[in-house]
């Protein structure tokens, strides 16, 4: 699909197509869909950058809230999104040995009990080593800091996703 | 539940628990969770509420968006929420005479054309033939009012929703 189509979806596709680009958030691509058309993938994306920024601390939170743990009870029980497990699958979160797995459950605990919200980190721009590197450092962070650290995140996997989804090839648009 | 209990949920279970109450937006659960404790289901119903408020305009209209029609496609496919099945079906909404069901089908329709989001009403506090008479009267209003209006009764799902889920009797508080 490239961004003429995209702009022609009816609203319902685009929020059913967009709806997880932010994780269990399709509200942030229900709110951005009447902005179009968009220029291009980097306009929408802008968009749905600045409908987040612009939500109070609290919903920045939820964002982060609506995020399953890295190698989790979702991950276990089968009940990540789609989209999420195609990710912790593809940083080799899905095949961790023990030792690296009772880290990975100790730290995830250690972070959320201090922080409130979950560790996000963008998946495919890590791998495991360096998932568990990340969040063994970002444990020793202020809140404010995680929290903007955490949106960055968010960020950045939307931005995967979108690309995903968009053909941004000038010569693949027919 | 009683509000005792909600209060000392872990993040993710009160997530998991209210996730639904405002229709696929978890965020805003998940962005109010970190105000407990609350005193009384009223206080975390209030607290859902100022959040909603306190979203753009286009944030509003994204929750409106994230609402299914009512006797639509997902009723059709059977790819509603639990919530919204049993809300749509207590209404009649599931068993419409066909003349019923064209009428909805046009008016749902000519509302979202004209709106750009669904038409949006607690079912639970509606029978079918009101519900038709509601969706042919706010078909003829602004947009402003329309976008009002659709986010007072998710509102009223959400309270319905909530008093689904804790008790507030107080003798039934152990």
């Amino acid at each position: 699909m490239d961004i003429t189509a995209v702009n022609s979806l009816h609203y319902e596709d685009f929020v059913s197509v967009f709806g997880n680009v932010v994780e269990k958030c399709p509200i942030v691509a229900a709110a951005v869909c009447s902005q179009r058309p968009f220029n291009s993938l980097n306009s929408l994306e802008a968009a749905i950058s600045e409908f987040i920024d612009a939500l109070p601390q609290s919903g920045k939170e939820g964002i982060l809230r609506c995020h399953p743990d890295l190698a989790g009870r979702d991950l276990q029980r089968g009940t990540l999104t789609k989209e999420s497990n195609e990710e912790q699958a593809r940083a080799g979160l899905d095949a961790l040995e023990s030792t690296e797995a009772s880290r990975m459950a100790q730290l995830n605990q250690q972070y959320k009990t201090k922080f409130g919200f979950p560790f996000v980190i963008c998946a495919r721009m890590n791998d495991k080593d360096r998932i568990l590197q990340q969040l063994s450092e970002r444990c020793g962070n202020e809140v404010e800091l995680e929290r903007e650290r955490g949106i960055e995140e968010v960020k950045k996997i939307c931005s995967l996703r979108l690309h995903g989804l968009v053909n941004t090839e000038a010569r693949n648009k027919l």
